[in-house]
């Protein structure tokens, strides 16, 4: 078969990574057949193959994208000042990108067992550029006297899993706000890291 | 076939419910077959029969056995004392308890899309009565005027998904021991909720 026109490619190939994020999120990705994927994209089987050569490319297409896109809206978001505005302004944004990505995040821990082993080096050293974001920002703020941290790369892990734990209970509609959870958990942060805490 | 006898239940029982959890973290429930099950198990496919009638009734058992353990294990750990040191107890629980049990604190947070939902309502009851532990001990914290917290069950969810990431990373043998390792967690749980730390 020919492969699918320039503009086909454009439309049908982020609908193919959609609908592949859904599946694998919903059944987890050992579950997931080519063909399930097709027929949530609405085409046939072997047409799929038009846009991924197989379900671990598209697993790993999945993890790599959404890293990067973490990264580069950091790379944005980070108001580069001084080591609390820092923090604060990290809690934030890890909570507002997460928040709104629950499949891609799911995905992005669970299936870590299903990468094959070059696959897995690569997004293991995405994942890792990423904590070494709030392990930066901590390790500045001990050089400037401005926080108090036992150990750099915990905290950073601590802080990690603290503000992607948000994704477990958060519901837009429910009794606190976005920016109202933003708030109490970026003043936890602080707290965690021995910086004098605003909201309460 | 007959039912087999009371010493082949206790031993193949809870090899049967080694071999699913093994398994379902290994794989995701939904890619595990009874057949895939009884293998591991290395018993028949119509054996396995005898000891649970369905995927779904090991996976409920699986989840439910996890939090009763949790619940009675914390009931002998608590020390029932100061909400401060309350705190620190379960800081340091939490991991110890979470830690030596990999695949069944995966599957308790990843498998809950795959409950039905009457027994996703009494898994979900059981998680609902952990969460109280560190609420109960935060709510006695404010009320004694020891610890600052702006909202008690955010920082109760927030403690809990910190703590519980130590099992994305912890590997025995690693930089810091366990006691380390639960030492400084539980000095970022003291930050976290406005007491003074005491490692740093």
């Amino acid at each position: 078969m020919a492969r699918p026109s320039g503009s086909d490619a454009g439309v049908t190939g982020p609908r193919v990574r959609a609908a592949a994020e859904r599946l694998f999120a919903r059944h987890g990705y050992a579950a997931v057949s080519m063909r399930m994927i097709a027929a949530e994209v609405g085409i046939g089987a072997g047409a799929l193959y038009h846009y991924t050569p197989d379900k671990q490319t598209l697993l790993a297409g999945l993890m790599r994208e959404h890293l990067d896109d973490l990264l580069a809206a950091w790379g944005k978001a980070d108001p580069g000042t001084d080591p609390v505005a820092r923090l604060d302004a990290f809690a934030r944004f890890h909570i507002r990108f997460h928040i709104d990505r629950p499949d891609a995040v799911f995905i992005a821990y669970m299936e870590l067992r299903s990468l094959e082993p070059e696959t897995f080096a690569g997004i293991e050293a995405l994942r890792r550029r990423y904590e070494t974001v709030p392990e930066g920002i901590l390790r500045d703020g001990v050089a400037a006297g401005v926080m108090a941290v036992a150990d750099v790369k915990l905290a950073s892990m601590a802080l990690i899993a603290m503000l992607t734990g948000v994704n477990t209970w958060y519901r837009d509609g429910g009794r606190l706000d976005r920016d109202a959870v933003e708030g109490i958990y970026a003043d936890m942060a602080r707290g965690m890291v021995g910086v004098e805490r605003v909201s309460t």
